[in-house]
């Protein structure tokens, strides 16, 4: 998991405990009926939202997207720059030999389908279909945590009104209204604690970074494109640089030269 | 219905019960006049919103969508392969005797058209109008439940101040505000309940699952055209697999060398 | 009115009487003061909101679009297909003619430019532009009703509000707070039943409405292009009925092979 | 200001007024204290949401766009008509004379632009270019308006916030609860009749005053182009007509005639 | 910083210190362990929502996009003019010389490669990603105040939850009731003032400075791609000036013809 989420995660869990112990002990807001309703409510309704098979790979795209280190473009851009000297210099065949080395699947598929003679055109169209493919992925996940941030509250509300009516109904004895009424609150605060701290933030980087991975996966394929049609290595350089923001297209540039 | 509805209905009404039952008995947590109030005021809404005959066409699209099991598109790719190879091999008029066999009316149609020399353009137009009607109804299907998980709460918080009214206008005996209030809230109870448990996530469900048919049709809409256009059966294939996400293609890809 | 709306209107009005009715009288449940507020603050916003021959424009296509019924698509289809023979057969001059017993003004008006000999592209862009403008009109009405439903409940909450200030200055008498606070609330019930009773879900219909008509209307200009280039009957009933949904068509086919 | 903002704007605090005066008088309604927190608070966040010239500009494109009386289109197409036909017959550079007698500043650069000979196609791109800017300062003057309808309940709710805090402190003496929650809530009472009564519906007025100007525009701009490139004045008025309404468009072809 | 958001700032602050201290002391306004769960707690949805890099980044583009003052269009426009009056006069290679005096490292950029010979189309393409880019940046920096305004309510009510839970579980000594409660609302008050006088006026006006930064790099790239392909500078003129509304470019043209 990246560094932010971990630090975020911890420095709000741990405000709020701080927040809580210095005016009152942790006991009374602790109620494990309450986590259950907040909790079992919206993975009910996650269940039901979401077809069984996606929210199974869900967990893997998650698992994958927040602890894959998306690798630095400037560079894949070099290593692409790589394969368009070699495969100017001793023909396309000869990145065959590179694919060995290469570790991005998505890398290897596209240069063995140009090794292959596959048409140029069916390369291009099956490889943005994967990259589709991966954005609706993510997309999914995304989605079941946008779905778990607007259904946490929804089920929290739904607890505390079920406790405010337990309440309601017994109100015979005075003492009691306080702490019934504080229990009622508790799925209220949990629900909105998973939302807001949980689901909502995890939902936003997750889009985050499905933006960075697409981005990664346009530069192998215009790379790619650029090579098979036989592109001078500079002239692949330039164009897939067009890709990088400004100021890091100037230093991507000094280490190229560099290298 | 598929699995995971169920179990998410069943899992969600099981836990509200369970919540409910370890602090209180059953009894105030039911009152048919607050079922009426938000079950009837929902209804009502409904009917206003749709003009009847949608309303009619709606519950049968729902029921097929949700008890239907859909295809294996992979399942389906290898399908318009054999009739790729048959039509390259004795004609596209050899096909006619085929149709007997298909299950999908759509495809049978799509087929029959063809046979029958109709302009490919116009078939394509018309399969795509079919494909776009599908899911026209489909989204009047997840509009319904839309529609319920917007009107459920306006409706619970209506009866929960008709309630209020009377309890107000009745302050004389305090013992009964406690449970006059309790009354009260339990519309607002029901509506959260009838939105968030089952409308909202049915409707996400129904807006997946359309998604997953469009794929389908889509595949024997290009398939077809591909088989009209006397492509290699490899080629349609192909063609085809550019529809199925990585993982999946690499896997089908595989069933059809061993087919 | 179309049946559903009559049928849901009446439904949620009198389950909500009898949710009353069933624990109180009805008398606590009127307050004329109320209704103006919320009526009339609701009509005070839409006058702000709307050029007032908008306004009044707006009455009359609600008026129509709730009242007129809609034709039946399959219909219009076959009178089409009735011009195009008459075309093809006697020429285009020859449905001056027809134009006497032809009651929608909008195909009079495309055939009475045809018949003129003004230039297809420039009947098109009239035509076309026609149909923008009644979508317009159509769209204006639903902006009133969705005006409305969203300015109610605010007006609902005002008069709440107001009916607060008043109570809480004046809370001398105890006996006078829980009256006091359940006229309060009627302004809010009110506004909650005008938006969710009423506008939303009539504008909700309008909008389908308006989807309807605005087929018929395409389904008459793309007719009328056919016609004037000179088509065969046939391939008119072919085009036209890719703007039906499937299992309309079907029957459509039989009733005009039957005819 | 157009009629229907008067009616409204006088209906709308008449309605409150009496309201309130069957009920109490009106002074617990007055509060300089809270009219300063939300009207200040509103124009605080409006000064920090926009850059300072754009909210001078504002001010003045509001003022123009509700007391300007817009022209009749059918009004303006004559107009344009009778310019196609001094241009048809006298030649484009008889035009310089009539500009003399124009009002609309925005047509006069159009035919002064003819005039000199500038190419057709930079006179289009630069009076499209004009069109747009004034959709842009409209939108900039809908967008404070709804940036007010945002605010004013935010500032409303932020006052009674700071109203509830104060009175809670002061809890000792109990007859000063009710008074004291009843300045509390003044702000919020105050910030949805600012939103609801002013703001909201003023930026919808704003929407559409905003439409119908750029439809007039519109039609000077494709009027122009069209006696740029000799048409026949009739079809220029055909043309034109084209942006009218249905039922406005026959009128206006009738008072053509008549002219 | 602008002196708008100094004014709206200020004024916002200095009203509701009047508010609060005309009627109660600031004290019990204070509260630091309010301030860190609603400072905190934003803070940490923000860590969890962006990817840790871009957050720095993102300081560094809101602080240039407050502090920068934006430059003038119409200076921007002669200075173009001048460029391709120089570039027409000497040939294009003369600029290079021109390049030590400008300030705008975009604009060197441009002209480099234009000097450089790089083919123009490469050249529009690297200068439209690196608007993008900017764009991009500017929407990261709109969208942490975005989540700040998002997250900072929301923490306000978990915080205020948190406060009401403490003080219904300590109801035995009614006199803390008031001042427990005073003390849980000021969390609310936190979050609601964060939110709408800081966080979402500011989102709105970086919003509106992205848009005009976008504009001048616009004539930037459009005046440069002119120049090289040897525009006339009177033609360069005309062209860059339909950037500007309409007011604005016609005092616009007075200075260049004075200049």
């Amino acid at each position: 998991m990246d560094i932010a989420t971990i630090i975020g995660l911890i420095t709000g869990v741990a405000l709020l405990l701080w927040a809580i112990m210095s005016k009152s002990d942790i006991a009374p807001f602790i109620d494990y009926g309450s986590v259950a309703i907040v909790g079992g409510g919206s993975l009910s309704a996650a269940l039901i939202s979401f077809p069984i098979h996606n929210l199974l790979g869900v967990a893997k795209v998650v698992k994958n997207c927040f602890f894959a280190k998306p690798r630095d473009p400037r560079d894949l851009i070099s290593e692409m720059v790589k394969y368009a000297e070699i495969a100017r210099r001793d023909g396309i065949l000869a990145l065959e030999n590179a694919t060995g080395s290469i570790k991005d699947p998505f890398l290897v598929s596209g240069i063995q389908m140009a090794v292959d003679g596959t048409d140029p055109d069916l390369i291009e169209t099956i490889m943005m279909n994967d990259l589709e493919a991966v954005e609706a992925r993510h997309a999914e996940g995304k989605g079941l945590f946008d779905n778990i941030g607007k259904f946490a509250p929804a089920f929290g509300m739904i607890g505390t009104l079920i406790g405010l009516v337990i309440m309601l109904k017994n109100m015979n004895d005075p003492s009691k209204i306080g702490p019934g009424m504080a229990v009622a609150l508790l799925t209220t605060l949990y629900g909105a604690l998973l939302a807001n701290l949980v689901a909502l933030p995890m939902a936003e980087k997750l889009g985050r970074r499905s933006r960075q991975e697409s981005l990664l996966k346009m530069i192998v394929i215009k790379g790619g494109m650029a090579i098979q049609s036989g592109d001078n290595p500079r002239i692949v350089e330039q164009k897939l640089k067009t890709f990088l923001p400004n100021r890091v297209r100037e230093s991507g540039t000094a280490a190229a030269k560099a290298a």
